[in-house]
This record gives C-alpha cells, structure tokens and sequence, in this order.
C-alpha cells in the first residue's frame, strides 16, 4: 500500500512531486471525458521517468503478435489502444533556458484534481538563472465539446525583470510503452504553423488505419509570437515577453483533436479546424463554468456520500469520477477499457468486465440508455463473435475476451480459448438490464438473437461422456486465471446451463425469434438434455461446490499460511507455482453464488464462501468486491468493511503494486457495488426492488442515489434511531421491500435501522 | 503424402524442376558435416519462391519474444538458428544476361544426392538470346576440412559461340524466415574482393555476438577474372569467357569459413585465410576424393541393407545419412538440432529427443565417446539447469525444453514449466550410455551430479495430498503435447520416480559423491517416501495405466472414426479442439511401457497398445518408431511395417506435410530403431544383449551393424532356410541371447528365424 495524496472529500491532491513514484502520481491525476484523456503529465518537460500518455477512444493498432509458435485457431494481432500525439505540450522558458521540473529546483509545488469539477490544477516556484516565477496551471478535457482540451497556464514573475516563453506545441513522435518492437504506430499526413495530421502506420490485419487530426489555438497575454517551427512529425509554437517583478504573462492553448471515426478522412484536418473556431468564442472562464455544471449534472444523479471515514468518502467518488470519464455511454461504438485512459497495459477496448461489474452500476446511475448502447455494441458484434466460435471449429458465437471490433484479439490460447464463461455474462447482462428496468424490448428485439448465438456455442462446447451419461465441459479457465485448462469448472459449466435455461424460457415468449433464427424441436430438446444432465462437481464431505475437477487434490493451505513477503503473488511466484497452488485470484465458484444468488440458502452460500475466500489472494481487482458483497450478505461486516476499503481504495492506495501502469477503470465499480448490493443489501431479482440495509461500525452516515424504473431514489442510512430515509426524489410511487418489510414509497419513508 | 524423388538405393535423385515444391525439394536435398550445411539451394538465382538458408552450427541470436503478457519464470528470449550469409551464391551469365532457373526455359534438369559419397550434384540445359548451354554442378561440405564448402561448376556451349559469365559471391544479407519483425541479425565487420566478415547484432540478454568469417578462393578454366564489386554486406566477382560450340568453362568455388566460437573474434578472418590457403594445395578431384572416402568409413561401421523393398532401403539410409551429416560428435560443445543444418523452424539446437531417441542409434553406430560427449554436453550445462529450477521457484536442476547454453529459450510456459518428463530423459540416458557400454565412469564421476539435481527437482515438484496420503504431481503437460497443463500424467510420475529409485541405487555405490552433494539421510528418506507413496492413475475396468487424471472423461472415438480429412488434427482443427479431444501426438503411456519394457508382463503391454495406439495420430515424427517398436513386441508384425514406413520415409515422402520447412533430424534415428529394437528384438537390459528377429513379409532380408562393448557386429536376416546370421566383425567373443537361446558368439553363428 502507498498513499501519496492527501485525503479530501473532493480533491485528490498532493504538495509533493513525487520524482520516485512520478508514474503513479501521473496515473492518479488522468483526467478524460468518453471522448478522449490522458495521464497527469506535466505540459511542461519533466525529463525524469515518467510515461507520457494521451489516448483518443477507439482509435487503436493491430500489434502483430505471432512469434514463432503458433496454432490454428490463435488471433493474429493483438490490439493495443495506442498512445497519441502528446498535444498538451507547453514549455515554459526562463531567460531562454527551458524549465525542466525533474532538473530544477522547484518548491511549493501544488498539484489538485477537482473531482467535482473536472478539473486538473497546479502551482509551484520554479527557480533558475537567478529568477524565480511563480507557475498556475489548469487542464480540462469538456464535457460540453468533446473534441476540446483546454489548458490555461500562468507565470508570474517574483523576482527582477525576467524573460519569459512559451512554447505550445503538438508532438507526433511517440511510441506505445509496449509496442513489441519499438516500433512507431504513427505516419505524418500534414502540418501547418498550429495544426498536425497523423495517421496509424498500415497493417497486415485489414484493420482501418486512423487519422487524427489536432488544431492548436494559443491565446496570450503580455507574451508576443516570436515564430514557429515544424518537422514532419511535431510544430512548436514560440512566445516571448518580458516580465517585472509581480508581473504575469498567460497563454491558453485550446487543442480541438477529431479522428476519422467522426468525420471523413479527407475531412478530418477541416473539421478539427471548424470546431477551433466555434470555441474560439468562449472564454476560457466560459468554457471552465460549462465543465463545472456538467460534471455537476452527473453528481446530482449519482453521488455518494459517506460520514466518518474521509479515506472511504474519497475513494468513492474517486472511483466514480474515473468511471464516467471514461464512459457515459454517449457513443455505442465505445465501450470501457480496462486502463480507460489511464495507460496502455492489457490492450483491447473490452472485457466481459462491462457486463459483468459495470453494467449494474451504469444501470442505476445514468440513463437507461447507456446500459442499453452497452448491450448493442454485442449486439452488434454478433457476426464477429460468430466468427471467433467459427475460429474453434464451434458452432454459435463466442465473444472475444479482448477486442475492439468483436475478433477476438488477445493471443493466449488458456484466455482466447478456454475463458470462455465470458460468453454467460454477456446473456447474464442482458438478464440483468431486462429485470432491471422492466423492459423486454431489448430481450425480444434484440438480445435473443445474442443469447442464441451463446447457447449454440455452449452445446457445441460440452461433450457427453458415456460412462458417466453426464455431459462435460473441458478444458477451459474460470474467472480464477490462476488456474488454466481445468475441466468442468463450476462456473462455467454454472453459467452455461443457466444461458440454456434462460434462452429457452426466452424463446418461449418470441415465437416469430423461433423462426427467424431457426430453432427446431431438436435443437431445443438437446439443449435442455444438457440442462438436464450437467455434471457439476461437488464435494461430498464439505458440501461445497468444487471449482474444478481436480481442485481437492492441491495442497490446501489457507492464504494466512503464507509469508506475507510472497504477496502479491503475482510479482513473487513463478507462474508454474502459481498455477499448481490453491490460491484463487477472483471469485470463481463465489461468482456463480452472487450472480445467482436467489437459488443458495444461507448455509450453503456460508460453506463455499468459508471454503473458498480463504483460498483467495484477491490479486484481481475484481475480487475485493464480490467479496464484500457476499460478507455482507452473511453479516460478516468485518471483512465486509476490510475488502470495501481494498476495493474503494485500489488505485488510490496502489494496492496490488501496479498502479503506475494506469488505473483499474472497470474495477471501480466494485465500490459501488459493495455499497450497494452490499451494505445497502439492495437486490433486484424478480423485478422486485429490495434493501437490507447494515451500516458500517465506522461508519456515522452514508447515502446513495438510484436510478429504477423511471424514479430516483435516494436512499440515508445513519447511525440515529431513526436511521433510515428512503427519498423518492423524481417519479411516481414505487413498492419496495426494507428488510422483509414491503412498503410503497411516495415521497419519502423514515425507519431504523435492523442491527 | 508427395514422393518428389525417385527410388534408388543409395540415391535420392529427380528429373524434375519442382517450381510448386521447390522448399521441399531444397530441404530434402540439404547436406551437412556436424559444421554447417545448407538446403539444397541452386547456386544461380532462382526468383521463384524458395528458402535460402546456410546454417552454421552454434552460431545463434536470442530473438525478443517478450510480447505483451508475461509472467515470472517466462524465459526472456527465444534461441534461433540464424540464417548465416548466402557462401554458395554463384551466377551464370549467358551473353551478359543471368541465368535463372525459374523464369528460364530449362531442360532435361536432373538433380542428385549421392549418400554413399556426400555429394549433390545436378546439370541441365539452359536456353537463353538464342544459346543453348548444359551446366553441371557438384557440391559438398568437406568432412575432411569442416571450414570448406567446395563448389565446381561447368558450363558447355552447344549452340555457337557463346560468352559465358561467372559471378561468384558472398552475401550477407539474409534474413531468417522466421524472424519476429523482419529483423536482420547481422552487421558487417570487413569485406575484401574475396571474403566478408559479419557479426551478430548486439542483445539485451548478454548472449556473445558471433563473428562469421567467409574466403572464396574461385579457381577458373577458359574464363578470365573482369573484376569484383563490394557493398557493405556482399562482394561479388566477375569472371567471363567466350565458348565455342562443345567448349567448356569450368569454375570451383572454395569457400572456407570460420567463427568466433573457434577462433578469437579478432582472428576469425584471418583464420579463414589461413585454412584456404590450405585448401589450395588440393585438386578438386583430390578434395572430393576424401569425402568420399570418409563417409564410407562411415557407412561401414553403420550401413543398414534391406531386401525386397527399395523404398525402405533409401529410407533407412536417407535417415543415416542426415542425421550424421548433423551430428557425428565432434564437438561437444554441439548437439542435435532437430532440423540440422536444414531450415529455422522451432529454434534451440537441443531437445530431449537426444536422449530419448538418438542416443541409442549413436551408442550402437558411432565410437562410444560420441555418446558421452552427448552426455557431457549435459553436464556442463547443469548450473544452467540448476538456474531454470530456480526460475521456477524450485529446487534441483530441471533441464531446458530448447536451448543453447542450457538456460530454457522457449516460451510456452505450457512447454517450458510442464512439459518436465524431459528431465526424465535426461536421467534415463545416463542409465542406458552405463548399462549399454558397461562403463560406469561416467556415472560415477559426472552422472551422479546430473541424477541427484533432477532428482532434487522431482522432490520438490510432487506435492503431497493428505486427503489420499498419496504424492501427486499437477500442472504438467506429458510426452502427448495435444494435452497441456493435466494432472498425474502417468509416464511423467513414472520416469520421475524410476529417477529417484536410480538415484538412490546409484549413490549406494558412491560415499565420496554422497558427501560432495551433501546427500543427507532426510532427504533419501523423503525421496523414498515418495517412491513409496507415489499416485498412479489406473483403470480397473479397462486395466490400464490411465494418462492422466481426467483422460477417460473424454469422448473416446478411436481416430478411425475420423473424417480422414481433418488429419493431420493440426493443420485442420483449432488448438481447442485438439486440447478437448483424446487424439495423441505422440507415445505418451506407451513411452514408458517402451523405455521400462521389462516391468510389464506381455498382457499389460498389449492391453496398453490396444486401448492408445488407436488414439493416436502420430503427429509427431517422433511417434511412429515407438508404436512400431512396441507392436513388434506384440508380434503385430502388419502394424509394426506400416508405422515404419511412416518413420523411414517421414520426409521423402513428405508425410506431415511439412518437410518444406526443413527435415526431421532427430526423429530420423527412429526407423533405425525400428529395425534393431522391433524387428530384430535388440534388447541390453541389464547388460545382456539380446536379439529375437523377425522378418517384416515384404523384405527378402535385411542387415545391421551394431557397435558394443568394444565389439562390431553384424546381424544378418533373410527369408532362407537358415535365416538368421550374427557375425563377429570385430573384438573379442560375447555371449549373446538369440530369442531365449544363450550363445557364445566367436566369428560367426548360423540360426533360424523363429516365425
């Protein structure tokens, strides 16, 4: 664990510059708004190690990634989201000597994300030649235009007379940290004195090359153009003036950037320029106050607020803050990376993680829309996902564990092949987006089609095995990655014979989905023999359900066991080590237990999960929250409260060691969730709304917003007698369930809480 | 299946230029000296689509193979036989205009590799601006002088007067097909009008770069030198000549070439002019003349004959002759490459096919200090060994996959961490160099070192499962690598405990190596404990050795039952499906059974056969010899020819499709095997030497040499009345068993065949 930002309701800020951990400070401070964002580098040069990063969504390159060893059926190329121009480059000159914050001699640093307004700060003295200047700085990416970075910087001089440039310039020379050879994902197109066209390097895959367009718009006060110089890749913009003690000089750089995937590639150039000029009308202060109410639109519907534990506090609205400046669901081609725009580890654009941990937040926080462009972009990759069934020699479809246009584009066959409970979250999502708003539409229009394509896929992926007359699932990898190639693992097979179920109940309202897509009585039947008969192994003696075939056969030593220096293990173990321990990374069996949580009773829930969590080194960041959910659910608070903060606090706290490489966006969720589903204890099944709510013994308040069936709701639990409010802050009375107590809710119910 | 040559007894020869097989033609027509050797290249230019490649042994580059997921233990390059300059390049010219066997009009072209004398030769007519001219060419790498490729090449006028033109070169600028990027691996050093020196680009894994020296000396008849070019990577001369009709020119190109693994890099090229000059005092008859003599030296200790049958007679002599012009053991710093000196496909120049499958051909056929070079190669690397148990967190010495130094280079953890009944082989080799030869120095002095780190790595790799009291072994991946990542694979606890047991019996012989290697009572008591308490998976309704844990769950259809096209399963299905399905690559159960044959009675090795040969695909090259060896112990004598056939001529007849890449080196040794140990039954378990012949029915007779124990002898079989001939050749009497019959073989022994 390191903390290097002070705690604040608020603001996440620091008054050190933390040259040892600059990347991890760079990696707290991204900023981004769905559109585009980048990490918290500096404009000015810091020549110490760091990772300069800005990302544009979905604009990517297919790295080729087959080297040497290869086999049928593997993907080609592995798709990376690829670092862009560096288009916040702005340095500032002393006497003509660049300043260099890694090099000189700084103080009163100051450095701030205003988490409410969605703005980047900082400030600090800089000494040289003699002078020293005082530096203000504000960033922004708008929400209002999403194409626009906004940058303001200030430099007052606080000493005698002093020289002072600027030097706003945009900068294609840039390479992915891990691009496999070194190698330049970018060609130069064109370049004036204020603008810069590149484009992705062509490819081997038949994937789209990009071009991006960037149009810089400086604005200054008492500097003075001196000139500009480009090469084929970079234009540097120069500025100069002359300072007296207490005098400052301001510029503003206004960087529009637009992509072909918006605009036509001849057009892009133009367009960039078109957009220049209609923001060229506002004030930066204009421009600033629009940001302000936007972001303050969003905390309106959705934030949280927490009494008595100003870490927990932070880290919630931290995490919620990343989250929607990486998605808000504006653009259905998109969907929520891993790293948003935080970094560039782990590559492609989506993981089953939307519709497995994000989708439920998205549901109650934003539009029902968002969630729904979310269940359309799979929609819309059906024929790719067909493909990469096609790929296996299966029928159906399968959903790619990592892509950016449905082709499955990650190239380990233990995750492209054989992860393939993926395939029942994207059935599981659509479940959850119908029982949760109430409408079918999607389901009926669209989203049998998606659970059709899956089911296929699971009958085509099981076997039959005589001697046991059970059918089978081999060779596959659960959610637990610390594990590859197990046979019937309980999850899957769990997730699977629920999308069969679940299909089949669906098709029997959809008679005209049972012609168009073909299902005959066989196909039908087939599937529910394979319901019928599904072997799931289960331990006798504990009465739990086994992960896998083999599992009991490992040396089962509780994680506690363990020297807490090999923790994690994933930086400490070898990878052989690993794979043969019982040591679980992410809820495995327990995920099949929370997402189908109705059909447990207590006792049985409470075996697994005393089986099973102290097997679990919580090395995904995944993990923490299911956790949490489930503890709660059991009335263990303790672990509940000891997993939320690892879940609130993952990024924030640099739990799992590898925070400097960007953050853990679709992750985040999982506070939120904990919050909710699990000390709120609200549940939805049935399309029945429900609340058990426990408050945390540290704890003295906390409140949320939900999002259900046309209403928000806000819903105060604190620690006085009467510690419970539920408000109905828009839309028409509600029936709902507090405890095992129904109640209809009109405009606002005052309980206590259950102890 | 593709025959592209015709059937001869000691030659592989064909009247066909074949432009759509022309990589395979080029890889069955490749020659060797242990030194370097090269594919089966023209020396003029031929611009259609073929494979270039020279090999010199031991000269190698880690290629980057670091491509995004990585995991702790993965090794961080991979060891690839690099492409060395193209040495043999020498054009034609017909008026000025270069000849070039694909877009040329050729005719009666005739190619030809004489086994018997190590030498390729071929000659055709060439039609160009009107001439018509006949070429001959004849090509060998010296066994006499391992530095020297030695070239003639003679060109008739047979229309009128003609000028022709010579253009020998040396060429540095290659790359290997299957470099990850495109990437060279070489940079120049020097060039002169004769020779080119170059080097292997740096690294980042401090690998020594490797300095190639080349020196052409041309020797000419009835052309005149014009004048030489020079790039920084290639020199070429010019050499021209008018001819009359039914006139000659003739050029030999001498080209000898040094590294710096046997010279000090700064007289590498000093080193190769040295031993030209050498050279030169040589006619070209006369350099010719030692090859042939020493490969007959060769053929005399080893020359297997078959009657009856021409196709198995080029096979077995085929398979002898690239696997000698490999590897003949003279260096031992060297080892077997599984392609040789005859394309790049897989990298490393080690496997542990030496000790599993070539060892036992060397012991009989070379002098006994090949064998133990083999295993003193082993030796030497046991600290690298020692390293990669480390990298696995584990203790002992585990034996590389793919290697150069010994530290692991291949990079599938599925292979590098699992597939570790390699280490097993390593063990097995020392038992059969001792029980063979009698020689026990080896073990006493070296092997013991060798045993006691593997057996330490066995130690700790089995983990002890309290639930049955039993020590297992997880997350391996057998001999049968369409199955990765299971549990108990049956023949790798097998060879791991027989290794202990060896082991253990072993030091009983040697207090000294007890103390050096610290063997403390501890730790033979655990290693007995686990002898003693090892899991064995085992069927009792089939009684049968199961391969591992899960095996009988899948759907067991035997490979019959298969769409014949579908095979080979790895060309036509995914990599999924492969892994989900019971196919088998290669011997798995049936190596143990094959290497232990002793401990099984007759049913438990026919019951084995019977349940897994029927699953098997024989994928591997590896794989035939085996089944073919077992099934003759069965006295499955239509079985036992039929897999022959597929081991002997596994490349003339291109049965995996893919000999293009380059030949099967390594698994060349098993159509020997097949002879000795299945049809004639050679046993030397337990020191004894022991035959039990039988006569395949399409052979008239067949004959072998064996070397052993300081003796030659010959065993001869036919389809007469007395049938059976053992001759003495050389050494001193031994008493030997012809099937259960003891006999003291003095000069020579006249028997029949037991049918």
């Amino acid at each position: 664990m390191k903390r290097l930002f002070e705690l604040d309701e608020w603001k996440v800020q620091t008054h050190m510059l933390e040259k040892k951990d600059r990347r991890l400070q760079e990696s707290l401070m991204s900023i981004g708004n769905g559109y585009m964002g980048m990490r918290g580098n500096f404009e000015e040069t810091y020549s110490g190690d760091h990772h300069q990063g800005s990302y544009l969504a979905g604009v990517w390159y297919p790295d080729k990634t087959r080297v040497g060893w290869w086999k049928n059926g593997y993907p080609e190329y592995f798709g990376k989201v690829i670092n862009s121009m560096n288009f916040i480059k702005l340095d500032i000159y002393i006497d003509g000597e660049r300043v260099d914050l890694y090099e000189d001699s700084i103080s009163e640093f100051e450095l701030s994300l205003d988490m409410q307004k969605g703005i980047l700060s900082r400030s600090y003295i800089a000494e040289k030649l003699g002078s020293r200047i005082h530096v203000e700085v504000e960033r922004f990416v708008s929400l209002a235009q999403k194409e626009l970075c906004a940058i303001r910087m200030k430099v007052t001089s606080l000493t005698g007379e002093v020289t002072i440039g600027f030097a706003p310039a945009l900068d294609g020379n840039v390479v992915n940290e891990d691009s496999n050879y070194e190698e330049k994902f970018w060609l130069p197109i064109s370049i004036t004195e204020n603008s810069l066209t590149v484009e992705t390097k062509p490819n081997d895959f038949e994937i789209e090359q990009f071009t991006v367009a960037a149009k810089m718009l400086n604005r200054v006060e008492n500097v003075e153009y001196v000139r500009s110089s480009t090469t084929d890749m970079s234009v540097v913009q120069e500025y100069s003036g002359k300072l007296k003690a207490n005098e400052s000089a301001t510029i503003e750089k206004l960087i529009t950037l637009t992509t072909s995937r918006d605009s036509l590639k001849e057009e892009v150039t133009k367009k960039s320029m078109q957009i220049s000029e209609s923001v060229a009308a506002f004030s930066f202060e204009q421009l600033r106050q629009q940001q302000v109410s936007l972001w303050q639109e969003r905390w309106d519907k959705a934030d949280v607020i927490i009494g008595g534990d100003r870490a927990a506090q932070q880290g919630i609205r931290y995490n919620l803050f990343q989250l929607f400046s990486t998605y808000y669901g504006e653009d259905d081609r998109l969907n929520i990376g891993p790293k948003g725009f935080t970094g560039e580890k782990y590559g492609g654009a989506t993981y089953w993680d939307t519709e497995a941990y994000a989708i439920p937040l998205y549901l109650a926080l934003t539009d029902q829309k968002v969630s729904k462009n979310l269940l359309n972009y799979r929609h819309n990759q059906l024929p790719q996902a067909e493909h990469n069934a096609r790929q296996q020699g299966l029928k159906g479809a399968l959903y790619p564990m990592v892509t950016f246009t449905g082709v499955e584009c990650h190239n380990e066959w233990e995750i492209t092949f054989e992860e393939i409970h993926r395939n029942g979250a994207m059935a599981y999502a659509i479940y959850n987006y119908t029982n949760y708003t109430g409408d079918e539409s999607y389901l009926m229009d669209k989203g049998l089609d998606v659970l059709v394509g899956i089911s296929r896929f699971w009958a085509d992926r099981v076997h039959y095995n005589q001697d046991k007359d059970q059918y089978m699932m081999h060779g596959v990898t659960g959610p637990n990655e610390y594990e590859n190639n197990v046979n019937n693992n309980w999850y899957t097979n769990k997730i699977a014979i629920w999308t069969l179920n679940y299909t089949l109940a669906s098709l029997e309202k959809a008679e005209n989905k049972k012609r168009t897509l073909n299902i005959r009585k066989e196909e039908s039947k087939k599937w529910q023999a394979i319901i019928d008969k599904m072997y799931f192994p289960y331990d006798e003696k504990r009465e739990i359900f086994v992960q896998h075939d083999t599992f009991l056969d490992k040396e089962l030593r509780p994680v506690s066991e363990l020297d807490p220096a090999e923790l994690p293990l994933s930086q400490n173990w070898s990878w052989d080590k690993i794979l043969r321990s019982p040591y679980i990374k992410q809820a495995d069996v327990l995920q099949g237990i929370y997402f189908f949580k109705e059909e447990f009773t207590a006792a049985e829930k409470q075996r697994n999960f005393d089986f099973y969590e102290p097997l679990t080194v919580h090395e995904s960041s995944l993990s923490p929250s299911i956790h949490a959910i489930l503890a709660a659910d059991l009335q263990k608070v303790a672990k509940a409260v000891e997993l939320y903060s690892q879940t609130a606090r993952l990024d924030l706290d640099n739990y799992n060691n590898d925070t400097e490489d960007g953050l853990h966006i679709t992750s985040m969720t999982g506070s939120w969730l904990t919050i909710v589903e699990g000390f709120a204890g609200m549940r939805t099944a049935g399309g029945k709304l429900s609340f058990a709510p426990l408050l945390p013994d540290n704890w003295t308040n906390y409140e949320f917003h939900i999002n259900y069936r046309e209403r928000l709701l806000k819903m105060t639990i604190d620690n006085t007698i009467n510690g419970l409010t539920v408000t109905l802050v828009k839309g028409s009375p509600i029936e709902l369930t507090l405890y095992e107590e129904q109640i209809l809710l009109k405009d606002e119910y005052n309980g206590s809480l259950k102890k």
